[in-house]
């Protein structure tokens, strides 16, 4: 099925001196308080890594047993150990979403089947096939910005099933509302990510929470050391209950702003998408793909739609920022329209 | 097959303020200029990483082209990745040396047919079954310290075979004899490493070289963004000119520590394997799991031997230091033996 460019990422709408609405980190920098720690661990690179601070550190943050834990290089690797160890017979991807768990699965060479929401439903949870014994959900999703109840996302749980549930944007949700990251629940698999809101993609760091047995498939089909010693000081930086107070300062702020962003484009009358909840939100505009390359050329990249299944041209993802860099895209957007 | 520890490493057997000779890493921090490198790289964080500057650089200093590049997170990860693209028949890997790449086939279903070079040859390459068709040999090879000639290796390809060749320790060889890292040879896959030598084990930076297809199978698999910003910076920075004069320089050093090494070694009665070449040495005394322990006593950590495939309790691996811990370690040994 090569539909969709499933390798497609906001990453390669930037540069060219574009004001970057494409990419969903938040951060251009990371924090002084997590550069001085990276730095600090550049002395200790002759070892090899160790992943045992963070994984407890991890545990502490969510209330988990550290037998529940995996460090892994950032969230895309999760999505390789998850499609090699689990080898399943039905794999589900709930779309519209973050294409690399697709593609992860294929990857591997296993069949992908499709459930996509539709927009007309504005992208709500719905039933996946009851023979599904690997399904990938993300919440808050990636385009659509929809954030799922949990108790919709306990009721796809199956005993015989992985429900693998990316929350790699819910740090940018204020209180974190609708986490399982906090529950052990049989076959539920949390993938969280450090690297959107602390400014360091070029890292890799992020982690897995789910069951011992789940832990120990996973860790059994991962590279050794994969996650190294900076990512690792990172993950025990970012899950400090400080830096956890930070994140949640910065996804008020950030749900301020993606307000300030929706009020805009509807006055604009554009059409948003659903009830966005993350850093970034989804419009549909009749004739996007060339409105996006008008707004390159005022100076603005923005995310195409159509890469994502469940989406197409009329689609578009724009990423939440202050208000200044707002209300300079929403005047291109209003002139180049 | 549960027969060795294929996990263990030399790192589990430093701490304690003990003297490392068992971990195989050579600059306890990484030089200036690298440091530097990465500091700068700090702040390119919040972008997502980027080979496409290190698989140049890569390319140009073994005069291959860019599309028989991948650069990976360390050598580690391209034995995962292996293990996933080729999905052999029959596997071999020679032994003794390295487990991971074991680790890695067997992680990922594969059955490994282990053949076993003997001590009483020196260790030195033989034959391997027809009807392998994915096949690993290290050179130098870790433990053994043994640098198999080109024409051995090359003797080992056949069509329809993928022959691996870890050469993650073949920068600390002056002039690197016998790399196969500059030839597009069929079927010829060449490991490399940037951990030892520049002491960025922590990093994960390390590289393939093979025939486009190998290189387009391996891509295939690995999961985006595995390298880290600071890896991919650290690959541009290693194969740079003066760096590859430096690691030379370091090399021929090593060399001569590691003769003074050997003499002391021999001096002092102790069987030392094989003609090493490599920044350590394997050496066999009987009742050498007594001795390691002793040794430890006495504030020094040397790897054992009897983790690797082929080898027993009376074997121990002993990296090559300068000649004043040398000298520390030699008296220790007279002294405990």
């Amino acid at each position: 099925m090569d539909d969709y460019d499933l390798h497609h990422h906001g990453d390669r709408e930037v540069g060219d001196g574009l004001v970057d609405l494409a990419v969903n980190v938040r951060l251009p920098v990371p924090p002084a308080w997590l550069r001085a720690e990276l730095v600090s661990a550049l002395d200790d690179l002759a070892a090899y890594p160790s992943c045992g601070a963070a994984v407890g550190a991890v545990a502490a943050r969510h209330g988990r047993e550290v037998s529940d834990v995996l460090v892994t290089a950032g969230a895309a690797e999760a999505f390789t150990l998850l499609a090699n160890a689990v080898r399943p017979r039905h794999a589900v991807v709930v779309h519209p979403q973050f294409t690399e768990p697709e593609a992860a699965l294929r990857a591997a060479g296993h069949e992908v089947d499709r459930v996509v929401l539709p927009a007309s439903d504005g992208f709500r949870l719905g039933p996946v096939p009851e023979s599904a014994d690997l399904v990938f959900v993300g919440n808050p999703t990636n385009p659509t910005s929809v954030l799922h109840p949990a108790s919709a996302l306990r009721a796809l749980a199956r005993p015989g099933r992985v429900l693998v549930v990316d929350e790699a944007f819910l740090d940018a949700v204020p209180g974190e509302p609708e986490s399982l990251a906090g529950e052990r629940l049989p076959g539920v698999v949390v993938i969280r990510s450090l690297t959107k809101t602390w400014g360091i993609a070029g890292l890799r760091a992020g982690y897995v929470l789910a069951e011992p047995p789940v832990v120990e498939a996973l860790r059994a089909v991962q590279p050794p050391w994969s996650v190294s010693t900076l990512a690792a000081r990172a993950v025990v930086a970012c899950t400090q209950p400080s830096a956890v107070d930070e994140a949640d300062k910065l996804a008020v702020r950030a749900e301020q702003e993606r307000e300030y962003l929706v009020a805009g484009l509807r006055s604009a009358g554009i059409e948003v998408a659903g009830a966005p909840r993350g850093p970034f939100v989804l419009v549909r505009v009749p004739g996007a793909a060339d409105l996006r390359q008008r707004l390159r050329n005022a100076g603005y990249a923005v995310r195409r739609g159509d890469t994502f299944p469940g989406l197409d041209e009329d689609w578009l993802r724009i990423a939440v920022r202050d208000p200044a860099v707002t209300d300079g895209f929403l005047e291109a957007l209003r002139r180049e329209r």
